[in-house]
């Protein structure tokens, strides 16, 4: 259920994608991407503060993903958040090798880097927050996101960087496995897209 | 066996956070910082590249604190890194109000803020690094140093914004135990030290 908007920030994440690794991220300009992606500049500000923000800009909905993701009530607890990273997991699956191309690109570029992990920090919190008003204890809350997220960057981090292609929610049943805590997530659908 | 460049530096430091907390953090340079050091500015630059490092200049010391800690070999692993934070909380607990002055800086300010999750990023690939040079492999030093170093924030996150000053490895066996992992550490004795 992808409408004309969604897909025109899709077409123009693309473009950037494309642009910034073919040309460099500093090289590239915001016209430059809404030329590529067929569409005017002033379209490309409707979408996107600025060229940063078109790599980041699929937060907010991945937030959602993993929230709605979340069992009511859920618990329990640990078990609640592996099963959303499993729905995180399914989400990403089919785009893979632009994540690639985009974990290469913050890799390289310090200011990405750390808009990437103030946007981790971002979700932490509001995954704690949605866990609290369900009535989670603040500290356990807090303790129980960090260490999910933090085992799912690792998975992350290896997914994108490894050559062969090993099934992300595997890689994060590994990371929890090697943390003594083998904890699998309920697989949820791969989601259909490029 | 502070020797005399550590204790301007460490002058430097408590001069910086009276300014930036006084005065604000975009208002303070680097020269007001000097001169209520009682040092010149030559001095400053040749302790810190900017007035931003002078809130991060302690963490290569932290990390060596970590490593350090860390006994061989490293296991059990979790307990190993357990330790190691206990290590890092008796280092920390005579610095409390600096510590918590530096927080609400790094809080109010998103460039600070980014420059912090920076460096946390680079503690935990120095200390993942430090134990597959020992032989663990590297997921399991990366999970297990991501959720050790993910526990240890949720703890000190609390320790620097509660008005009653609980015990910081208290915390952090809080947030161990608030993921089903009541894992204790060996309490290293508190250095001496404001």
């Amino acid at each position: 259920m992808v409408n004309r908007r969604e897909r025109c920030r899709e077409r123009l994440q693309q473009a950037a994608l494309e642009l910034f690794t073919r040309d460099g991220y500093t090289e590239t300009t915001a016209v430059a991407i809404a030329e590529r992606a067929g569409v005017s500049e002033r379209t490309f500000y409707r979408h996107f503060g600025d060229k940063r923000e078109v790599l980041f800009g699929d937060g907010d909905r991945l937030v959602g993903l993993l929230v709605d993701a979340l069992p009511h009530p859920p618990e329990p607890l640990d078990q609640a958040l592996r099963d959303a990273l499993s729905a995180l997991a399914a989400d990403m699956t089919p785009r893979r090798a632009r994540l690639a191309q985009r974990a290469a690109l913050i890799r390289a570029h310090r200011e990405l880097a750390e808009r990437e992990l103030l946007k981790g920090q971002s979700w932490a919190e509001a995954l704690a927050r949605v866990l609290t008003d369900r009535g989670v204890d603040e500290l356990t809350a807090a303790a129980q996101v960090e260490v999910a997220l933090a085992l799912f960057r690792t998975a992350f981090a290896r997914w994108v960087t490894s050559d062969d292609a090993t099934d992300l929610d595997s890689l994060i049943d590994q990371a929890y496995a090697a943390t003594g805590r083998p904890l699998k997530g309920r697989r949820a659908p791969t989601s259909a897209g490029s």
